[in-house]
């Protein structure tokens, strides 16, 4: 386990030129180490309060910043911690972190600072994998699922099923101290129908996983076709700019590019790629393979021909090569400049006319409905709702086989062990680690 | 004039994902909007005070927030402000910003809170200009000049010199208000010596502008050569990260690709540029044509060539071709597979054994020191205080020739004018449009 006595630094806004870069520090010596290198003394300073002054080396003066003091465990993480509003310079916040760790402080881990909050209770695991959604959300459904989630939602959910669940197993257990003689502490019909209970919450928790992937991640969109089908020009129709180079020359579109169009408050990532033909040019043959890697992933895929140029005949061919995909829309372009017969949806991307392809992803879109429901968006979540039930299964056919009550509080055990995890009351150093690991620095 | 009376709104940190984003808003009307998107009531907040709660857009909850209050005039701007510190994500950013604008704030112009910071005499000028001199601050030259000329130490020297002559141009004006009367209440040697003496402080700080140039913005320099010197391979050695692909098929390198590199507090600005040589390959050309037009531009040429195959006319014939700049480096690359005479920097990028060259750019920093002197570093300062000089050479030439003193009055007015356009003493509205849109949004 990392150490939390150590006081942690890291640079909270993104690296760039802006109006305003945020360093935070957590840490016991926090509020002393921003002391040692501020204009101010702090080591009076109230918590959440703010102070204008200047951050320095030494003699030198770094720049003007608004600090903010937070004491334990009224802060995010629960330890004393600072946060130093400064200009949005690089140099800058390079130069300020320079100076907290020379006075004590070290560069914080990714997601360190709610690895701390999660320690110190400030959340469960369940509240800060929902911070990471929060900050990751890019759409109304993502956002408000995470919010619910981070309000501890879910975690409720799961703690009281987990709860009862306890109690039992305490029955059962006392029921093996025990041993040979024949008592019954747990009402065997009572238990039977609370794990029938959990098994139907459980599976109405795991059914909304398909959803709440979709609310979280959206749906992985790819746009394919053969080079000059208009895949570009479509795109840029799509989200009404010019995000990628449109050009008449074979090949131009060498990485795929992607950007999100958010229909219904479901987001589509859209997914343009490099042409589909064999290519000498070594470069561009790499495009071509992620091409067809990204298609085998999509969620939907768009295929997208131009119906001047194509025969029936490679029509069927080209679709017959295309690999399975929850949703697929073949979509025929340029459906402007021929009077053939159509028998796809039919769209003129260059001159924006793709009204019936949206109509298309709206009755997409509909499909996902967010209710009140408590959503699992979690692959992790989903694995220990599955690793549960399937324990809990266990517990039923060890009840209908009437095995000795200590298998069956072993089955129990086993149950509340992955319920456990999914709000962190069961943990260990390799999912702590995994989970935050994926946290950007200084969250 | 924008109007003042609007109260702005704007993201003052960098789009991204991160641990924090902030959205700054500032106008009278500051704190009566964020009132009505927060949970908690903030009419009774005094300034300088911080606030856990949730923005709301109505019922809906946007996310937990931490929100700073200031009440005019103790603010960046003067004005009623408010910063809200939320999760760092772009949508819910967006979402925010949404929702103060359906409250009642507009989104800001770029700089417009430092406009208003100017408006309201929070700072002067000069001094605003050196808030967008800190944030793009590269060095610690550069930041520390900006942090003295925002701390007012630039100001203060102009406007001592302008306080100086005011007094003797209201002297002369009140002869001219006596017209026909042969009065002198302004002593001719006295202004004689005042301008003589202002005539050498400017052209002190003329003179400064090549260092503050150098100190701001770096020294531009330009890595050139033929396809397969190694510039690439040089520019990785001397960043000592992979930040271009490297890479052996000739015209990797399509885009220029800048890098900095501090020696000594200056820096360097690297640009890799694409191969110098004849391309069919369109976007290729649009390369060479580029490079072409950034060694223009170069304060420092380093031109790359490769020892063993390149033959002494070539190489003769190539540095003939080269466009003239303030320093130029011949630099001979994969000296280590050669056992030729070498007449130039020798050097083998791969084996990053640089440094002969390392102590080139040691010898040109070595030419720039900073010492405890105002220093110019704003294209627009020098060419006020050039044309300042002009007019008080005016007023000497008029004082000499014996010209009547409602022409030498007009000749002060006229310095006066152009140094007070560098404290924003005198300004006029495309002079602020100039300045104030060349910052970031949200500063």
């Amino acid at each position: 386990m990392r150490s939390l006595t150590e006081t942690i630094v890291a640079p909270a806004t993104p690296t760039g030129i802006s109006a305003i870069a945020i360093v935070r520090m957590s840490g016991q010596n926090a509020i002393e180490i921003a002391n040692a290198c501020f204009s101010k003394s702090l080591t009076k300073a109230d918590g959440y309060t703010l102070h204008y002054g200047q951050v320095k080396d030494g003699e030198t003066i770094i720049d003007d910043v608004m600090l903010s003091v937070f004491r334990a465990p009224h802060s995010y993480t629960g330890e004393n911690s600072i946060e130093i509003s400064s200009h949005g310079s690089p140099y800058i916040v390079s130069r300020i972190l320079q100076t907290l760790i020379k006075y004590g402080a070290r560069i914080a881990e990714p997601g360190e600072f709610t690895l701390r909050a999660f320690l110190n209770k400030k959340l469960d695991l369940a509240q800060a994998e929902a911070v990471a959604d929060m900050i990751h959300s890019q759409s109304e459904a993502g956002l408000q699922m995470a919010i619910r989630q981070m309000r501890g939602g879910f975690s409720q959910d799961i703690s009281q099923l987990r709860q009862e669940l306890i109690d039992f197993a305490a029955l059962i257990e006392l029921e093996n101290d025990f041993g040979e003689e024949d008592v019954e502490f747990a009402d065997r019909s009572g238990l039977r129908k609370l794990v029938n209970e959990l098994l139907s919450r459980i599976e109405q928790l795991r059914s909304s996983f398909v959803a709440g992937n979709v609310f979280k991640n959206g749906i992985n969109t790819v746009i394919a076709g053969k080079p000059n089908a208009g895949k570009s020009t479509l795109l840029n129709a799509l989200i009404k700019e010019e995000r990628a180079i449109v050009s008449d020359i074979e090949g131009t579109t060498r990485d795929t590019i992607e950007e999100v169009l958010i229909i219904n408050g479901i987001q589509f990532r859209l997914i343009d790629t490099a042409g589909l033909r064999h290519s000498a040019d070594t470069i561009e043959q790499i495009g071509v393979d992620r091409t067809k890697a990204s298609m085998a992933k999509a969620d939907l895929l768009i295929y997208l021909y131009d119906a001047a140029l194509m025969t029936p005949d490679d029509l069927q061919q080209a679709i017959s090569e295309l690999p399975q995909t929850r949703y697929r829309l073949v979509v025929a372009n340029k459906a402007d400049l021929t009077s053939g017969s159509i028998e796809h949806i039919s769209i003129s991307a260059k001159s924006g006319n793709i009204d019936s392809l949206i109509s298309e992803l709206e009755r997409i879109a509909a499909q996902f409905e967010f209710g009140d429901q408590t959503i699992v968006n979690n692959v992790r979540h989903a694995e220990a709702l599955e690793k549960s039930a399937n324990a809990l299964n266990d517990v039923l056919n060890g009840l209908d086989s009437g095995i000795t009550s200590d298998l069956v509080a072993l089955d129990i055990r086993q149950a509340l062990y992955y319920l456990g995890l999914i709000s962190g009351e069961v943990t260990n150093e390799d999912l702590l680690d995994s989970i935050f690991t994926r946290f950007c620095i200084g969250k």
